[in-house]
């Protein structure tokens, strides 16, 4: 696969930022892993800010259309809650070092930057509250804290970006069922009703993200 | 409160790689948040590895501490589990920063260190394993997937560390209830028998933290 250096620089950003965080990352570390001079890396960059903040609006942007693809005519809000948390954690085990930027990150921001990530990502966590409203309403989830509940499950379904290979025992498809279930259990849906197409989930965010997985 | 300037340089340091995590705390920032100069900094602690190392080893310690008073005599594995989640969250919303050094700064640490901090983490996951294996034997507790759903459950709970503010609506013993709701249902418990006493669990982390909460 050919890739040019702009594509360099930003897979070398990724990986710094995912595993030294923004403020760890110096312009030389990021020269020296994407193979260019100090001085020509800016040939192929803005600040490096302004990469901080491309990186985390794509992946949201990405979680977002994989999100809406998905959900897109589905009405039964145990369904919708199953594929959002499908693609969640197939993304956050997929791609784990893009989603820990997205996750850790946000603090590194401008305020005019931050402003752009918090409101995508307030529009992800809105399909969320959503569909748990929604649930609630139909009478298939039961919470008497549905803000509460939210944020714990998706810091729950966030956190296999920390810890999930792909060499290990279980298949994204084996781990996203679990954490649907994980999910359905913990707002007490008894019932699950018909289950999300695992495999469709995965093709998406592959589309998405430009990856195969 | 007099506060000795070797307090003064650790309270700084949890705050800063909390915030601006390890690789991003230069140690004139260090000097400038304690309020002393980078000379006279060095008088008060080691190298900036060993004060990361002692923050966490001490965080750890707490944890395991708090988790051994809470659960001493306790047969039944949905109390036991229910006071070992109700420590988790109220230590990980009362003390956000040093809980997410812990969670976070693993990778900053020397080789040495690295194998003192996750032994120490993994006697604390070691605890929720058996608890959760024991409620399987017992019949209580129903997963097919005991290792992950225990770090499922683990960055669930952890992950308030991230958000929770004591200005919200939420006391940490409605936080703590809650969770330990989320964690029983998850694990597909029913009947959740004897709840914890979530006032003795904020009295321990008081004790073992020495901070009023």
């Amino acid at each position: 696969m050919v890739v040019d250096s702009r594509d360099r620089v930003r897979a070398a950003a990724v990986k710094l930022f995912a595993d030294k965080g923004f403020h760890g990352t110096g312009i030389r570390d990021l020269a020296q892993a994407a193979k260019l001079s100090s001085a020509s890396l800016y040939h192929y960059m803005g600040t490096k800010e302004e990469l901080l903040a491309d990186i985390m609006r794509e992946s949201l942007e990405r979680l977002l259309a994989a999100a809406a693809l998905a959900t897109e005519g589905v009405e039964d809000p145990r369904l919708r809650l199953g594929k959002l948390v499908a693609l969640h954690v197939i993304t956050h085990a997929s791609q784990p070092s893009e989603t820990r930027v997205v996750d850790n990150e946000v603090h590194a921001l401008s305020p005019a930057a931050k402003r752009t990530i918090v409101g995508l990502r307030d529009s992800y966590e809105l399909l969320w509250s959503e569909v748990i409203d929604a649930g609630i309403a139909a009478g298939v989830f039961h919470t008497g804290q549905p803000a509460v509940t939210r944020l714990a499950l998706l810091e729950m379904c966030s956190g296999v970006a920390r810890w999930y290979s792909p060499r290990g025992t279980l298949t994204l498809d084996q781990l996203a069922a679990h954490y649907a279930e994980l999910v359905m259990r913990a707002l007490g849906c008894l019932d699950v009703g018909e289950q999300p197409d695992l495999k469709h989930c995965r093709t998406l965010v592959s589309q998405v993200w430009s990856v195969r997985i």
